[in-house]
C-alpha cells in the first residue's frame, strides 16, 4: 500500500498489519503480525516500533485490523464508544507520546460525530478504518514531499557541485516514520535523482540509532554510505567531502531554533566553521508556534546507563564505577546556524531583511 | 618511588616491577609481577600497559629488574652487548612505538659507552639500572611540571572565575604516562590547589578511553567529575559550565597544529564558538619541529570493527552489516583554535605580533 521501495517498518493491507521488530535490527529483520489493539499495545510498549509518527499510525492501524471483521452487536453510538475506549487503551501503551494521544483524540472525535448519522455499527468501523488508513497514506506522502522539496532546493543551492555528499545524524528514515523519512527522505530523493555522491551517517551516541538503523536503511537500499564516529564529523568536513548536513527535528520553535538528538548542535557548529550548509527536515507538525524560541524547549535527560554500559546501555559495563553522568537526549540548535528548514509544504528560508526565519508567515500566509 | 597519590600504572622499586593490567580496567584493578624482559615483552605486546612514555619506561624497567640480581659471567663489553640485545628484543614487542625504540637506542648508546671504562659487568648493569630509573623519575617530574605550569597559567587567565571547570578528552593521566599525566595532570594540579570546580570527561569514541580510563582515574582520586557523550560537548559548553578544554597531544607541528585523538578538533571548534579556552598539554618530546604544519602529520586509520561492534570493537556487532566505515584515529587541530600549549618547560603562548606560536623560539631561546 505504501508504494515505495523503501524499507517499511509498517506493512499494512486492509485486515492485515505487520510491524518490523526494530529491537532486533540490524542483525535480524523480523516482522510480527498485529491482529488487534492488544497486539498493537504490546508492540508499542515493547518498542518494536519507535518514532512519533510511526507509533501513532501503528496504534491506529492495529485497531483498524481488529474492527475490520469484528462481529459487533450494538448501535452506532455503542460502536463509537467501543472504538473510543480501545483508543484510550492504546494511548496507555506510551502515555507520554503526544502524537499518539493527538491522533487518538482526532479519531475519537471523528467516530463520535459519525455516530450521529450512521445507520449501523459497520458504518462506524468503516469510517474509522478509512481514517486510520489515511493517516498512513498522508504520512508517507508528506515524507515524500519533504524529500522532493529538499532535493530540488539542495541542487539549486549547490549548483556548482556536480554530485552532493551529505552527512546525517540519528535515524529519520522509514524506521522512524510511516515510510520514506524526513532528513533521510531528502537523501533518498537525492539518490533517486542521481545527484547523491555519498551519504555519511554518524553512529549517534549514546544509543547508536545511526549505526543500527540509518546504516541499515542505507545498506538495504544500496545508497552509497559511510559510517563515522560522531567525534569524526569535523575531521570529515575539513576534508571537503561533505556539502551539506541534513538532520531531523523533535521540535522547532517559532524562531527556527530546533531541538533534535544530542550531537546535532555539535554538527551545526562544525558545519558553520567549515561553511557547510546545515538543513533541518521535518513535518510542519514538529513546529510549535507557541514556543517563541529554543529556550522554552524542555530538555529531556536519559538514563546514565546509556553511557556506562555498552550497546547504548543494553550491554555490559564499560565505564568506571562511581562516575557521574550527564546524558541529555536532545540539544537545541539556534536558528542562526540553520541554512533552511525543509517541510512537506516547501522550504523555509531566511528573510533577506534580517536573516531570520518567518515561520509563522510561511505557515499562515497573508491572503 | 613515584611519590604521588595518583593512580600508578607502573609500580617500581629496585629489583621489583608491577604493572597495572589496563585491559581489565575499569572493572578490575589487577597488578602483574614483571621479573624479566620476557615478562615485559609479553605485558607490552598484550597491552597490559599503553601510552607512549609508559611503554618505553615499562620496557626499560623490566630489563632493569632482570639484571638487578643477574649472575652474569663475562666482560663489561659482553654485559653491554647482553643489555643491547635484550633491548632490541623488547622493541620487537611494539615495533611501531617510536618512543620505545628511541629509548632503547639511548640506553644502548649509554651502556656501550660505559663498557669502554667499566671495571666489571656489574658496573654496566648498575649504569643501566640507574638510567632506566631516571627515565621513570624524569617522566613523573615532567608531568608534574606540566600540571603546575598549567594550573598557575589557567588561574591567571581565568582570574574572574572563582573555581574552574574543565573538559578533557581521551586519557592523558597516570594510565598513559609513568604517572600524574599531561592534560589530566593539569586537572590534578587544579584540584589539589583547591580551584577545580569539576572535571568533565568525554567517553572518547570509538574506543572509550575516556569512560574506561579517565573516569576511573578521576573516581579513584575523588576528583569531582562527570562523564558525557562526545556529542554532548557543545550542549555542555553553551550552558557556561566549562571554562576551559584541556587535551593531550600525539604530535605537535612547528606552527602549533596538534594531532590528537579523534574528536579533539570537534571540541576545539565548539570551544571557539563558545569563547571557551582551549589548551594542549604535552611533553616537549611531542613537538616535532621538522613538521612545518599539521598538513605533514600522517593520519592513522583504525579498524572499522571499533565502530561496528560494541565496547570499541571487542563486543558484539551493533552496526548494520555491509556499511562502509571511516575510522580515523586522530585529527589535527589547527593552531588558530589553540589558546596555549602547556609543557614541562612552561606555557607557550601566542606572540602579540601576529597571533601565532613561536615554538622554535620557546624551545631554543636566543642566547
Amino acid at each position: 500500500m505504501v508504494g515505495s521501495d523503501a524499507l517499511q517498518s509498517i506493512v499494512y493491507n486492509r485486515g492485515s498489519l505487520r510491524l518490523l521488530d526494530q529491537r532486533k535490527l540490524p542483525l535480524e529483520m523480523d516482522y510480527i503480525d498485529v491482529k488487534s489493539s492488544a497486539d498493537g499495545w504490546n508492540a508499542i510498549r515493547d518498542m518494536f516500533v519507535r518514532g512519533a509518527p510511526a507509533i501513532a499510525i501503528a496504534a491506529a492501524l492495529a485497531l483498524a485490523v481488529e474492527v475490520s471483521d469484528l462481529d459487533f452487536i450494538g448501535t452506532p453510538g455503542e460502536a463509537a464508544s467501543f472504538v473510543s475506549k480501545k483508543l484510550e487503551y492504546l494511548v496507555s501503551s506510551r502515555p507520554t507520546a503526544v502524537s499518539l494521544s493527538d491522533a487518538a483524540t482526532k479519531l475519537q472525535t471523528l467516530v463520535s460525530k459519525a455516530a450521529e448519522t450512521a445507520k449501523d455499527s459497520k458504518a462506524i468501523f468503516q469510517v474509522y478504518i478509512e481514517a486510520a488508513e489515511t493517516m498512513l497514506v498522508d504520512d508517507v506522502a508528506d515524507n515524500k514531499a519533504i524529500g522532493s522539496h529538499g532535493a530540488v532546493f539542495l541542487q539549486r543551492q549547490l549548483a556548482n557541485s556536480k554530485k552532493i555528499s551529505v552527512l546525517t545524524h540519528c535515524n529519520t528514515g522509514s524506521l522512524a516514520t510511516a515510510g520514506y523519512g524526513t532528513a533521510l527522505g531528502v537523501i533518498r530523493a537525492l539518490h533517486s535523482g542521481g545527484v547523491l555522491e555519498k551519504a555519511f551517517c554518524t553512529k549517534t551516541r549514546p544509543f547508536n540509532q545511526g549505526s543500527r538503523l540509518t546504516a541499515f536503511e542505507l545498506v538495504h537500499e544500496k545508497i552509497p554510505a559511510t559510517l563515522i564516529a560522531d567525534s569524526a564529523a569535523a575531521a570529515l568536513m575539513i576534508q571537503g567531502h561533505v556539502q551539506a548536513v541534513i538532520v531531523g527535528a523533535d521540535r522547532i520553535a517559532a524562531n527556527g531554533d530546533t531541538a533534535n538528538k544530542i550531537g546535532t548542535y555539535n554538527l551545526a557548529i562544525s558545519a558553520k566553521h567549515h561553511s557547510v550548509q546545515f538543513y533541518v527536515a521535518a513535518l510542519v507538525t514538529s513546529i510549535d508556534l507557541s514556543l517563541p524560541s529554543g529556550d522554552e524547549i524542555v530538555r529531556e535527560e536519559r538514563s546514565p546507563k546509556e553511557l556506562l554500559n555498552s550497546e547504548g546501555g543494553l550491554g555490559k559495563q564499560v565505564a568506571a564505577s562511581g562516575i557521574s553522568v550527564w546524558n541529555p537526549a536532545f540539544d537545541v540548535t539556534p536558528a542562526n546556524l540553520i541554512t533552511a528548514i525543509i517541510t512537506e509544504k516547501g522550504v523555509i528560508t531566511k528573510t533577506d531583511a534580517d536573516g531570520s526565519f518567518d515561520i509563522k508567515g510561511f505557515l499562515q500566509p497573508a491572503k
